[in-house]
């Protein structure tokens, strides 16, 4: 059968120790999965069944040997189970770097799938950072771990997005003091495009993008600190120059006021917690964390692991629902792109999957 | 006639272009002077003039022509009139060299009564920091201002505050790539002995105060910088043990989130847009803005002139009417403290006002 393609996502139950499988079966209980992609589990079906029960729901899902012997005209969830996590073994409400070893080895799993051409996106639960590294994987976040199991070596980065706006980073975990050595004019229009493509990924044709400043009050005209004058504001030009609706640089501690209102779509911030304590403080529950500008779409819930409230049925699962629609969202863009990609060499190309 | 002492704050009535007069007549108008405080308005009688038709009421006042000559019996409120500011030769709504040159002026002599034992506090409406500056002043900001007119030699700080919590700083308006050199173990000292002392004088005995981290994720155990290990944790340690309640280094991203539940009563942060990106979001029109450490008082609204409704009726006075309930405690506060000091000096010693 020759069909529009459809993104196929892979939806990874995050640390076992957490809340993750209880919010992904109460997303999916609900029949929220967004349609514009199929889904596939990847993971333990033992998992999968404490979801279920944290949850208090039923999931109709039947288990597959690989992502390839699928049959996606089956109605039931399909699950590739990978038999590797046993919930029972694990201490839960709890770091532990065994659980943190084995979420890595199914995302690492998910990220083979994904270079072979089988996953466009993988949506993950909340894992534990600290438990993946004593568990092995010895990265400074998941985005790093990302980027060096797929081999990419251009520009990549992590977005956030909250209602009504996303934010990037030029930088992001490194030492305060080490920030503006990191600013350049390369790092700068990169992040600009990085923002600018990854918003037309979630349906914002023409996005506008605000760019904060570096330092307070935006430096007052070069009076403390001149980024603005030779490094930020001429960025901002490159970018308009090349097509992109970017503005600024704004003062940080009133450009959130701004976005708040509605006035930008996205904000690209120059350091972590120059975007992090706003949108925390915006949306803390109902954002969503994506690695943007890899070959293969990653999206999370932004908050974390809920040890505090671990097995008791009471975790809200609206940023995991988020979580699903983006990585449709920039899957399915992924796959537009790849087409049309395609298309131009080869004028007769028809994308079609089994 | 000896009796109690109340402070006297001195109200000033801000830029002649803005929307100071107006708030400042609103407050008064309504009958919310603080009655910790005896109030004189210093200045020019055509300013508060304005100031009662822009905001459409009366107010019961009259004029004296020095502080020394108030007979603070009579129920009308006292205005000196420095007769320097018509605002019939200024335009309205629009940044004034000239308007900043007399602002400062007006502030100036404030301060010389101030130094002169005759103001304990001084209470401004909004200013104009670049009209100030082109107008002769030529500071960074009004704290260095009022420090060096004062000639005061000791750590002063910028205070911040909200419901339900206030913020201090360790640096303000510098370059975001000189802040770490300006992060010393004396500085810190001195931040946390005046945010401690500070907010005792706004009535809360025992402060809880929160200490931000400097790096994103604090550092992530020395992963990502170290200044939390090295510096800014021993000075927690030190700080405690002077009995100050102070905790952290928190990573700032979520440490608002936890100042906004109440959990403390008091931010310490380390850079001006850590604080000021938090404290915008959380209330931006309601916030004060008072210089620390200094030997007289001074209070303003955190908001500014707000030109686009200059005129109007329209201002909302309720930072204003904040600004002056702060003055007047931290005045009352600085009262006490003084004659707390007299009194051990001399054991019979009671301060008495004409």
């Amino acid at each position: 059968m020759t069909m529009a393609a459809l993104p196929t996502v892979g939806l990874m139950l995050g640390d076992p120790t957490g809340i993750g499988a209880e919010i992904v079966c109460k997303v999916v209980a609900a029949g929220e999965l967004p349609v514009e992609a199929r889904w596939v589990v990847v993971g333990d079906a033992r998992h999968l069944d404490l979801g279920m029960r944290d949850a208090g729901v039923r999931i109709d899902w039947r288990g597959w040997p690989s992502l390839e012997r699928i049959d996606w005209s089956d109605r039931a969830l399909p699950l590739v189970d990978l038999a590797n996590i046993d919930p029972a073994g694990v201490e839960r409400g709890a770091a532990s770097a065994e659980a943190g070893r084995l979420s890595g080895e199914t995302l690492a799993f998910m990220i083979g799938e994904g270079q072979a051409g089988r996953l466009d996106g993988i949506c993950f639960a909340p894992l534990n950072k600290g438990a993946l590294f004593r568990g092995g994987w010895k990265y400074h976040d998941e985005h790093q771990m990302f980027a060096d199991l797929t081999g990419h070596r251009g520009y990549y980065g992590e977005m956030n997005s909250i209602e009504p706006f996303s934010t990037f980073r030029v930088t992001s975990h490194i030492a305060l003091r080490e920030v503006t050595q990191w600013l350049t004019a390369e790092r700068l229009d990169a992040a600009l495009d990085l923002a600018h493509t990854s918003m037309q990924g979630i349906e914002v044709e023409r996005p506008r993008i605000a760019v904060a400043a570096l330092n307070p009050h935006g430096g007052e005209g070069g009076l403390f600190g001149d980024e603005e004058l030779t490094l930020i504001g001429p960025a901002v030009e490159r970018a308009r120059a090349r097509g992109i609706d970017a503005r600024g640089p704004f003062p940080s501690d009133t450009l959130f006021l701004k976005a708040r209102a509605g006035q930008f779509d996205a904000v690209l911030t120059m350091y972590h917690d120059q975007g992090q304590i706003a949108t925390k403080l915006l949306g803390f529950g109902q954002g969503v964390t994506i690695t943007a500008g890899l070959p293969t779409v990653f999206t999370t819930p932004a908050h974390g692991v809920a040890y505090d409230i671990v097995g008791q049925g009471r975790a809200d699962p609206g940023a995991m629902r988020s979580a699903m629609r983006r990585a449709a969202q920039l899957a399915a863009a992924a796959v537009r792109r790849r087409a049309r990609q395609a298309a131009r060499t080869d004028p007769h190309h028809q994308e079609s999957r089994p």
